[in-house]
């Protein structure tokens, strides 16, 4: 078990409906070491690929975001969320459903803020159907740029968003997957992970 | 001149209507140089204070909130903003105005991420006619906590949110005061800060 399905398990709580609460650590109050140890797990995931803009979306993604691109030394751009549909002029709009809100609702970046020449990781605390991530996805493409990945603190494994982005060809890495919870008994079964492989790496044995 | 008044001359954007536009660095696309800099200047500022949280409200005070509680290893917390009245049964609630929306919003914070022991040192990126930061204020002392202090990137010295908190005997510290700006010739007054005493040094001349 890794640090954030033992965080998840101690200080989380499952609410009927489907609903998994981690706001005393992730998204209202954050524990800030928890916030370092996913920068730095999803940095280690993602070794190899280069980066250079680290983008979310308001607001609860912006703190791992700015950890990760601290690591990184890169830009970090947080899409906005608006509900009218405002002027497109100097912006890239995508559409994405709101579960909170149970509408679709426009998400921007400025123009001057993603470019052809983007090698773009996008990160947020939560995938569960995947609409911001593919309005985030949306943005960048609009921009000419590339997505290198797509790194989530936690996935809800049972809802698709998980399932659609890895077929569609996204190199996705979510530190905790969950694939079934139960309110009565208040547990949660995460998704084994494979171990990743050790890459350029040879041992000589002379 | 600072680090960020000298990044508000050369990377920042007046609009009329007395607006400061500072997206390409703080509050869309983030200079995570910058932020880092934020961060460091306001822990000095701070020095000797005790701080146990790291209270903001989102979303674009979330980036310094979370590297100034990775320089403290103390929890943020993030005050929400909700459009409607929600029920307040585990929530301290305030009013703020939003002038961006025109209109009176509530901003919460749930009851366990506030306490009576808390010092809280509030932060954000813009510091205006003091709404946000008056509405968090109250939060903390609907907690019974005690804010030591209200740490800002950059107010604007023309409104009057700066003068109240201080007249109130707030503890404010701003990176960068705007005295004055001027749309047609795009220049920009600072106000000058008193560089602060070297306390508890003294050099021994024998």
């Amino acid at each position: 078990m890794n640090f954030l399905e033992e965080k998840i398990l101690t200080d989380g709580v499952i609410k009927q409906g489907n609903i998994l609460k981690v706001d005393s650590f992730l998204n209202h109050q954050i524990d800030i070491d928890i916030m370092r140890q996913i920068a730095y797990e999803l940095k280690r995931r993602f070794r190899g690929v280069e980066v250079n803009k680290v983008l979310t979306i308001e607001a609860s993604g912006i703190a791992i975001a700015t950890m990760l691109a601290d690591l990184y030394d890169v830009p970090v751009v947080f899409a906005k969320k608006s509900e009218t549909a405002n002027s497109t002029d100097d912006k890239y709009v995508a559409l994405a459903y709101s579960f909170t809100h149970k509408k679709m609702n426009n998400v921007f970046v400025s123009r001057p803020y993603l470019h052809a020449t983007d090698k773009v990781l996008i990160v947020d605390d939560f995938l569960a159907d995947g609409q911001a991530v593919h309005a985030l996805i949306d943005l960048v493409h609009q921009a000419g740029g590339e997505v290198v990945g797509v790194g989530i603190a936690v996935e809800k494994g049972q809802q698709k968003g998980g399932r659609i982005l890895r077929e569609e060809g996204q190199h996705v890495e979510s530190i905790a997957i969950i694939d079934s919870m139960d309110w009565e008994t208040q547990t949660v079964c995460f998704r084994e992970q494979p171990r990743r492989k050790l890459e350029h790496v040879q041992l000589k044995t002379e």
